[in-house]
């Protein structure tokens, strides 16, 4: 039987606590697949190559409001990224372990 | 054409990159869907009210290492959570907006 949060909060350090809210309330940068993979510096056609598919794809996907956890993870992880999936409560924030093995990206 | 992200990073207040950096260094909680469930003292036969589903639903959708993003948001949002998806780099870590109007979960 897992521990109730609050029991969780209530072993964790102060500092930890302190850590844990300052990371509730960091501003992370929110933006599109297609904007952030131009943020990396990458075009459409580098991606494609690496997911061995062609450019097409990678625009459609781009678009997609919806998909499989594993095709994101293999099109974060092509950018060089790891995708987090993270269930964010007003008490706290708690990391998705399930699908921890999904979808590696085809080796560089 | 969006910016770089070291142009991002740049632009940030000494503040703003601080924190950034405590959040990416702060630890997460991690487990699997089905301890989520019960550290927010859940069962599943609750959850499968919310959802207006069988509870045997509830513990095949437990087990599954690979699901629609909107399937998993909905599965949180009955939790009464939020979903993230974060795609962590190195120097950095993004929030991904393509999903945000995913499937909303039955109004309790």
């Amino acid at each position: 039987m897992a521990k109730k949060f609050s029991e969780l909060r209530a072993a964790m350090s102060a500092e930890a606590r302190a850590q844990a809210e300052s990371a509730a309330q960091a501003m992370l940068a929110e933006m599109p697949l297609n904007e952030l993979r131009q943020a990396r510096g990458l075009s459409q056609k580098m991606l494609a190559e690496v997911l061995q598919v062609q450019q097409p794809a990678i625009a459609k996907m781009e678009k997609r409001a919806d998909m499989y956890l594993s095709t994101l993870r293999s099109h974060i992880e092509a950018m060089g990224g790891e995708l987090e999936v993270v269930a964010r409560f007003p008490d706290g924030a708690v990391k998705i372990s399930n699908f921890a093995d999904l979808g590696k990206a085809t080796p560089m």
